[in-house]
């Protein structure tokens, strides 16, 4: 077979993310919906302090772009530079015209047309579909020597009721090409994809999906079982004499819907380390029965559950807890859910981060899994300082859980509209956000931007 | 920069195609929707055939499913073969749900469950998408040696009046690899994306788009012209002391949402080709003036139009034509609509394609374009064997255009139902069909076959 050269270190070259102004308070929202009896139940029980949302200034077209453009100006990219643009979301509000072609117009100046790539839709995996294929076009004959631009992003509602506090917006725009600070290791990845109707949207007029959340919870954890299997093998087979554990994983970063199923996911990892070498000595004191169960036995099993839970302590903090700043502030962000957790560890341990491995896992409803590792290759204090996490995220505006419930009943009267003129207040956005200014009686869309400085 | 060895001649290794059984001629179509002043609307202006279309048996999933199923069977390829399988469509039924999850019900009995992809969305675009980043997956360092699958298809429905007679549907997959007879040459491409509404789909209950279509087809030719000058560049890069011209190409397929609408594109390339040199032979008799236009004016010149068309009269029987059977029987099937012209070629040209160079434009709304060429590296007849074209098209049957368009209506009133049975008869269906069965409660879908020997 004849061959040709690729070029190696492909990963984030760069990176920026967009979420809303505006939040609601996980405490005051979980006292507003359920009373005193709520305390806890949203904090605790699902491990979220704040969800950002939108008015109807904004829709996914509009945060996309916001995304992209501060990413070409905060990192002094010019627009020719890029070589392909490709966009994962599940926020859909046209069936045909992509998310990318939408932002092809912040290229127009730069008179910049070739630019490769469209939407790649699955649930919340979108952006790592979109993230692996623009790698694998660096690689491949066709690249040209320009930067991909990797869009993934999403606005979360539900209907009122349980699922509502399980929410979350947000936008993550990653730059990729070779030499990477953020180099994910080639070759070694755990895909699993099965047909189920865990997390689906049928109501196309709807911004709410359709939950089965036991399902979903189950499959979540079987994908992981599947993916790291698939994973660990690739590993173990380009680094001979190696076995893989969570050990080598220095941080690990899962897809939050919300951060405590990454409270049991990382405890289920732990068990199929238990599984695969119950004799490790962090198992010592486990009940050599629980590796017996069936698979679907373990998912319900409480033992399982608070075993490793228990197990995950000493290292959930200082492997997980840096990468979830995001997850808990924005709250779930579907496609950009995993990597505002890379953006949230970047920024709280910038060169710590050094020649680390992270271990990470994509899931996305319906369902398609994969879980891939990043090595830290070099300096990651430039992204770190572009993102500035701390300061954006205390110049948000906390908003009451009336005004909360008020705006997503808004979105939900006014989601398909035609000649329609958001009301929502422009003050209330950040400075350099992009937002609707109009549907017009054909339903296309207008967009304007708020100025950077003000 | 360190490099690795990548695997060459990817291409097309084998392919197949499904299309419902029912057909409504256009001949008794233009006669039914227009009476005696119809005659020759359909067939000569838009240079159409015959118009597939399902009743509510049938949807995206089924197609793909069918499509997927048939590949593997009939070129008896082991479902664990498949490293890959993605999706380009824009008959979305579900917003997050992609339709590559349920084609993994198909390889649950393989136990493989480790395949890549998702869907890609944009127009008629998709499956070019599809196709170029599996390529780029088999020259990546994570292609494991195993094939990709690439399914692209959609029923393309309009709403009554003049653009109904432009619907169509079919799908068709694709087996991905290298030593492929159907190369795509690498490194050779010409895209174009912009932003643009001119054909796009923000009804999300309706099956039926928005169009405008005037501005549709110049936005095509614009595309075509964009996309033919960096083809070139790329093409004479890669060969150097060689000029492109469409002397180089020994077939010229293009999307095609009606025939005659790839008679206008092919005299656009022609148009090409005089304003890089006026001075080849067969532009001789044209008036210079005509390189002086601008291009918006070149867009609506009836001069240009009639002249290029002219001097593509000699040529296109022979170099477009061999394409056209498929386009003009099943009508635009959007995302499969250039490679419904693949296999038609490959169907009436089987091995006189040995070596020959195929042009290839893909165009979507919204908009996303690209140019590309595929060239024959060996031979083509086992593909043509098994798609056997003729007789499939033989098998199909004639429906009255009363019953047409009864079927659509019940389709457009049942698009959106919960708890459905789908009234269609599977007698109407070709051995071997996936079909819905039933929309349960959850807006679930549930699939039969009917038996491949009846």
């Amino acid at each position: 077979m004849a061959t040709e050269a690729r070029p190696t270190n492909i990963g984030i070259v760069a990176a920026d993310c967009y979420f809303p102004k505006q939040y609601v308070s996980q405490t005051a929202l979980e006292s507003f919906d359920l009373g005193p009896t709520g305390k806890g139940k949203y904090t605790i029980g699902l491990g979220q302090e704040a969800m950002a949302f939108c008015s109807d200034r904004e829709d996914i077209y509009s945060m996309s772009m916001t995304a992209v453009q501060q990413l070409l100006e905060r990192y002094n990219i010019d627009p020719k530079q890029i070589g392909r643009l490709e966009v994962g979301t599940e926020t859909v509000i046209d069936k045909s015209k992509s998310v990318k072609t939408v932002l092809m117009s912040l290229f127009e100046k730069s008179g910049n047309y070739n630019i490769e790539g469209i939407d790649s839709i699955n649930a919340c995996y979108g952006g790592t579909a979109a993230l692996f294929n623009s790698m694998n076009w660096v690689e491949s004959s066709n690249w040209d020597g320009r930067y991909a631009l990797v869009v993934c992003g999403d606005i979360a509602v539900y209907a009122p009721g349980a699922a509502r506090p399980t929410g979350g917006a947000g936008v993550v725009a990653m730059l990729i090409g070779p030499n990477a600070p953020l180099v994910i290791e080639p070759g070694v990845r755990g895909t699993h994809m099965e047909h189920a109707w865990d997390f689906y949207k049928p109501n196309l007029e709807s911004e709410y999906p359709v939950v089965d959340g036991k399902l979903s919870i189950n499959l979540y954890l079987k994908a992981i079982d599947s993916c790291y299997k698939t994973y660990k093998q690739a590993f173990e087979r380009r680094n001979p004499g190696k076995t893989f554990t969570l050990d080598q994983a220095d941080y690990v970063l899962m897809h939050s819907p919300f951060t405590k199923m990454v409270n049991k996911a990382y405890a289920r990892v732990l068990y199929n380390d238990f599984l695969a070498n119950g004799a490790q000595g962090k198992f010592a004191k486990v009940d050599p029965s629980l590796a017996k169960l069936t698979p679907e036995e373990s998912y319900s099993s409480k033992d399982v559950a608070t075993v490793f839970a228990d197990i995950s302590k000493p290292e959930y903090p200082a492997k997980v807890e840096p990468s979830l700043t995001l997850p808990k502030q924005l709250g779930n962000s579907y496609t950009a859910s995993l990597y505002t957790s890379l953006l949230s560890l970047v920024a709280n341990k910038k060169d710590e981060l050094l020649n680390k491995r992270l271990l990470m896992f994509s899931y996305g409803s319906g369902l398609a899994a994969t879980m891939f590792s990043i090595k830290v290759q070099s300096s990651v204090e430039n992204i770190a300082r572009v993102i500035n996490l701390p300061d954006r995220l205390a110049s948000r505006t906390a908003v009451e859980p009336q005004k909360f419930t008020d705006v997503l009943l808004h979105r939900q009267q006014n989601h398909s509209a035609t000649s329609y003129k958001p009301s929502g207040l422009t003050t209330e956005l950040f400075p350099g956000t992009y937002y609707l200014s109009q549907i017009d009686d054909l339903k296309r869309r207008h967009y304007e931007r708020v100025p950077l400085s003000q």
